[in-house]
């Protein structure tokens, strides 16, 4: 990657692109009193582009949120409900769906074709739309271009997570300051395939729908795809991304001299948005990112980086602090690559633990301090090729037990 | 399958079949008192045929089993010790594999050509082969051709395993009795692929085996690779068969009339063996059977049985007895197969809880009575085709990750 592209900007959100407010509020479709409806709004027609969950159940706001781009790749606002999915529900929750758009979109004064849909929670039952329009009635009020509108949209899109998740970058295109920002939410069914839970970038670049789109997948393929939390990829997964233009640079193509830092930022942004979901796994205590290197492709060292985070033997390892390589081992191993068996290297952290496949001997009492730190790294070398991919997940815990044995009660 | 061609032979063990004997003893591989080492002998030599682990690490005793086999299908012994699995142990490891096969010949008085060897436990550790070798030459004082011997071998290959795990049965062929029976460990790292953790299948059918070997692998594909309790495959899994032929019934071939009595007969006792894996996984508390009927093909059905047990918010959700319907189908749409959205039937035992993909209103205290069993059946119909598969697994609990926190510890 070179030279950083970017400056991180602290305690920036979807609200610092210049164009963008957001707000939220509680509609009564949580038990707690926690937000749980939420709005951004573009106050000129974004450029924007979304990608969804693989998963072929697809909940109603997908495809509602589909038809809005597909006609004509322009956003002005997202609206999005957490604790319930609206998966599953049948042409009544098309019709609530549809329902949100239209009622967010008048509230607005915006056009429906403009209002993306998006919601997260429990799956099969219908929303309470009386809440749901109560809530759309007064979300134009709560509206805030500063950061507390950025705050409250970010409380009002979690479910079972424990943290709000935001990032925010400024990158220079034509010597003009451009900021990308983004806000997530995921915490449990996260094993996104093309796309994460829930994700929303909002940047001032001047860009249009195409290329986001493209950057947009391919950013989410090396960010929010490399992440795992129990192997269950949702029915609702989705990222939108809007881009206001306001930062007023030349229109960004693959040609611009600055197109490559727009994807830096962009790529930050995706990639830290994907490791705090990660780290708020349910019940996780620690984030686990693993790299793998040598491997015979790019392909092939992501297949084997997430073979080794979703494994459930690996993760309860992490979680009791246990230098236990051979699960490691047994999970590249089963990974469906292409492997040398004879040259295999593996790290925790400095902790050299197996080279050339032969287990090192190494302190237990420095390896079990290492492995106590909230953030555990495990490096793979293949010493096969110049393949390399990272991937982050999260320890398996009691708790994430707890909270999946009683989700829904 | 048409009528029940075999009859259960309750008690039975590996030592029913004629011609077998077996036993175990404590050498001191594991910390307490149980037996950690054992055998099967056959008195005369036996048609073999065995399936190994598709983990491209392959712990050293596969090797050595699979060039014993390779030297002729014939078997007259299977060594197997449990506390650790001489599984990336390098040149020492294969050596000691080695070892343990000519150790055993000499104290059984066969040629190591016909001696299997299978380890089970920790991976990446030495095995301790003074304790190993003293404890061979005690074992041909233990052998014994009784249940006890079966029941000692079957104590000397467990590991975190909770109960032994045997099953037995009778079938007629040419009007002889002919048996067959197996001994099985498994608990945790149990997500099969071409075999099991550890298996062992004594029959006195006469059989050839290069026959043995292709019904081993078909019985295979339907039982024991139809399970999992955490995704993760091991590098130790071998499932071996030996049949004594003493049943001296004519030699069976696929066009024997009772042929097919026989591949039932196998059929069942590697799926009760299975099932009673999946019902032992590490912390489980209950079996989960899941059919899937309806399919584009079998293969399909199997595809998304094995998405549906291996998903750890379905196993969660049975521990805490939830009727979380949704997470079954986020699964079955997460499979990589064929699926109509509009046509699922999904039932929770005999509870209808989805039909044509829309919610059906049902009793959640009968549900939550019946997801308190200790045995629930998921039944899922995707109203396509006729294929069809049953797999096996087990919830995930609090136990799960307790033991496996501190396994090496």
């Amino acid at each position: 990657m070179g030279k950083q592209s970017y400056t991180i900007v602290e305690g920036g959100g979807v609200t610092t692109p210049k164009g963008f407010k957001a707000g939220g509020l509680h509609c009564g479709l949580k038990k707690t009193e926690r937000h749980d409806l939420g709005v951004i709004l573009c106050e000129v027609p974004a450029a924007a582009a979304a990608v969804y969950t693989t998963n072929l159940f697809q909940a109603a706001p997908l495809q509602v949120t589909r038809e809005a781009l597909g006609a004509g790749g322009v956003l002005r606002a997202v609206i999005v409900n957490s604790g319930n999915a609206n998966a599953c529900t049948g042409a009544q929750g098309d019709a609530d769906a549809r329902a949100m758009q239209s009622n967010a979109a008048e509230a607005l004064d915006v056009s429906k074709d403009e209002v993306a849909v998006a919601s997260t929670g429990v799956i099969g039952e219908l929303l309470k739309m009386d809440r749901v329009n109560a809530g759309i009635e007064k979300l134009p009020g709560k509206l805030r271009s500063d950061l507390q509108g950025s705050d409250d949209f970010c409380q009002a899109i979690l479910t079972t997570d424990l943290v709000k998740k935001t990032s925010c970058v400024a990158v220079e295109i034509d010597g003009r300051q451009v900021t990308i920002a983004g806000a997530a939410k995921g915490s449990g069914m996260i094993h996104p395939n093309m796309a994460t839970m829930l994700g929303f970038v909002t940047t001032d670049a001047k860009i249009g729908s195409g290329l986001l789109q493209e950057v947009l997948r391919e950013v989410t393929n090396l960010s929010f795809n490399m992440i795992t939390v129990d192997g269950d990829t949702s029915t609702n997964d989705m990222l939108v991304a809007m881009a206001s233009g306001l930062a007023d640079n030349s229109e960004l193509t693959r040609s611009h001299p600055d197109f490559a830092a727009f994807v830096d930022g962009l790529r930050h942004v995706c990639t830290e948005l994907a490791k705090a979901i990660a780290r708020d796994g349910e019940g996780a205590t620690k984030l686990i990112e693993t790299t793998v290197v040598g491997a015979d492709s790019d392909e092939a060292a992501q297949a084997i980086a997430k073979t080794i985070i979703g494994s459930s033997l690996v993760k309860s390892a992490v979680y009791g602090a246990d230098a236990n390589w051979g699960r490691i081992i047994a999970a590249v191993g089963r990974a469906g690559q292409p492997v040398n068996v004879g040259t295999v290297d593996i790290r925790l952290g400095d902790i050299l633990v197996l080279e050339q496949s032969r287990p090192i001997p190494f302190d237990e009492e420095i390896a079990l301090e290492y492995l106590k730190g909230d953030t555990v790294a495990i490096h793979v070398n293949l010493n096969m090729g110049s393949g390399q991919a990272t991937a982050w997940g999260c320890d398996l815990t009691y708790d994430y037990v707890r909270i999946n044995a009683a989700y829904r009660t």
